[in-house]
């Protein structure tokens, strides 16, 4: 059960400051456990991961986690050795204030690209930020936002079993997951052991995170990172996997809503594919195609473009004759034609804040859903110059 | 050598009416040769292709073509069988125009899809269209232009052969291709076989039309045709394939310029990558990547989203150490780290009509091209709309 207004599971707080990286937002963040907690993480796929993600595959190895650092601005990738070395001295400063060791932090930067990370402001900016942890994870949301409108957290009940999980992501821009610009910490009080976690976060992450796309495009910083300390006792796994993936669904969600110029969310459903991975190469071709996007930003129905970016899955089996479509529940193409329909009635379906492409293939069993949103020119205005503003 | 003003090879004429598909401009085209032609051409690997590129793939069987005809703003795609039979009642109009059989000429629509081709208007509309075939390619060319800015056709002279290649063409969105809402013809008054003319033409268009993307979207119709109907006498095939090729690039090069709302050529060079298939996946994803086509049209240079893109080829070999890249020339990354730079140079550099984007990887001897466009407020505009409009 969600709560209305997101609270931490017990022993996790956060604190969030301006260290100067922006003139006056917040851009560094800590999350902390009281206690070690059991950790797993993924990371982004890129070529060229960030010198925070470097590090965190080390880190993360270790199993254990007391806290995350974070910060927002300058994301320090490509930045070389002189990139390692800074994040490592993020690790050390952030330990140093709740007197355990580095190898205990998890660090993530988001920001620009190739701009040396600003380690002075930050190991002079973090003292003393131990003593402002509280209970609220919006702060926390607060202090990792980028591009983002709003921050994002959430929590959950599990079930009976006493135990919460709490996500807190920031999203935007550059999200084409394996992962995203994307930052998602998921933190809970569930006893869980570190490869159990590993376990469990991959399968919330794949059908969720890793099916979301704002722009086709994958950040070097993408984290995803879960931290069990333990303090509400051990928890049905399965029941825990139920409440865990429908949270990172639900996150997902949420960023795709909030994409960089985003108005609307954009869900698209493919069923009967020949197996669940062209499933998901159809549902995220989709998803990603800008003549998609800009007709449901339009609230246009012209529906071909449906058959188009489905036809352009060159190496899926596509039966043009097998194939059918919905928006919104409203049939829109059959046996590979274009229904007539009544244009009202699909202009106002295509307007809504959420819209539900469906495509059923008609040659297997494969199913997949992505998640992502419309393409608009606040898009453009926010990245023609996200640099220099 | 290319003419100031193109000009047709001997023996090939067009004519291009208003037949009521669209409110006054010209939306029906007919190129023709005064006699038979040997012919090849290359269509959409969408797996919903319209039925004039159904019907095409069974004419080009037969090596010969006559004529061309071609409308625009309705596609005649997904309108079943329909569709196909209203292909043929066009190719058989154009037939009776000129005194030849329907399986000689070449029929294509572009335009919205999904919707009735309105055959009625074109067969009453054709009637007498052969007595107003001209000289000027570019009346062929406006005849089928969509959302392109101006009409779009070249000519060159093949050495001292005395043979001549006229390319006509249109593009603007739904544009990647194998091929693209791409229609380009090839007209030569040079001698060759149709199968010579087969191997010729796709030479010619592995590198150019092939290595275009305005969108990343495959339309349902794309076509292009080579008819040489041997006016001219034999020729040197290897000249030939030069002069061919290099005018297939400069019309892709035109293309992309008048792509949907682009305001910038973007050319992408990768070289030294670990084959000419990883170069073509690399130099693809650049010129595809949207946080790439937004900074060139912001002029901000934001380099470090070129390795963002290089690293989102999860499948290709990519040592950051090894990469480098330039933009006009102009060093931006050196072994996977950003350089530091005069942004004002940078940022001039960026803002030149053409852009060259230059990606080193130091794995192997891969060497590809590809050609595509910034992406702007005006690419929103035209297909939050393109429907209705």
């Amino acid at each position: 059960m969600y709560h209305d207004t997101p609270v931490f599971p017990r022993g996790f707080r956060c604190a969030s400051r301006n260290v100067g990286l922006k003139p006056s937002a917040k851009d560094l963040t800590l999350f902390a456990s009281d206690v070690d907690a059991a950790a797993a993480a993924v990371f982004t796929r890129n070529h060229f991961p960030g010198a925070p993600v470097i590090l965190g595959r080390e880190t993360i190895k270790g199993g254990t986690l007391r806290a995350i650092i974070a910060n927002s601005k300058v994301s320090n990738v490509a930045t070389g050795l002189r990139g390692i070395a800074n994040a490592k001295r993020m690790a050390t400063a952030a330990a140093a204030e709740l007197g355990t060791s580095a190898n205990h932090v998890l660090v993530s930067s988001t920001g620009v690209i190739g701009v040396p990370l600003p380690i002075e402001k930050i190991e002079k900016g973090i003292v003393g930020i131990a003593s402002e942890l509280q209970d609220d994870p919006m702060v926390g949301a607060e202090g990792i936002m980028t591009t983002d409108t709003f921050p994002k957290a959430i929590s959950s009940t599990v079930g009976n079993s006493g135990a919460t999980i709490t996500w807190v992501a920031k999203g935007s821009g550059m999200i084409e997951p394996n992962m995203a610009t994307m930052l998602a910490y998921i933190f809970t009080d569930a006893k869980f052991d570190a490869p159990t976690l590993d376990r469990l976060l991959r399968a919330a992450v794949a059908p969720s995170f890793n099916m979301l796309s704002v722009d086709t495009d994958t950040s070097t910083s993408d984290t995803c990172a879960i931290l069990a300390n333990g303090l509400a006792g051990e928890v049905d796994e399965a029941e825990f996997l139920e409440v865990l993936r429908d949270g990172c669904v639900r996150m997902t969600e949420t960023l795709a809503r909030d994409g960089e110029g985003a108005t609307r969310l954009i869900r698209v459903t493919v069923k009967e594919a020949k197996d669940a991975n062209e499933a998901r190469v159809v549902a995220k071709t989709i998803v990603n195609s800008p003549l998609i996007k800009t007709m449901v930003h339009g609230a246009d129905p012209n529906v071909g473009r449906l058959l188009m970016a489905v036809g352009k899955c060159f190496n899926c089996t596509i039966e043009p004759l097998q194939t059918h479509a919905w928006i919104n529940g409203f049939p829109v193409v059959a046996r590979g034609e274009r229904l007539e329909f009544d244009d009202a009635v699909v202009r106002e379906t295509l307007s809504r804040k959420e819209v539900e492409l469906e495509i059923l293939l008609g040659v297997g069993d494969g199913f997949a859903r992505a998640f992502g949103c419309d393409l608009t020119k606040g898009y453009i205005e926010e990245n023609a110059a996200y640099y220099s503003s």
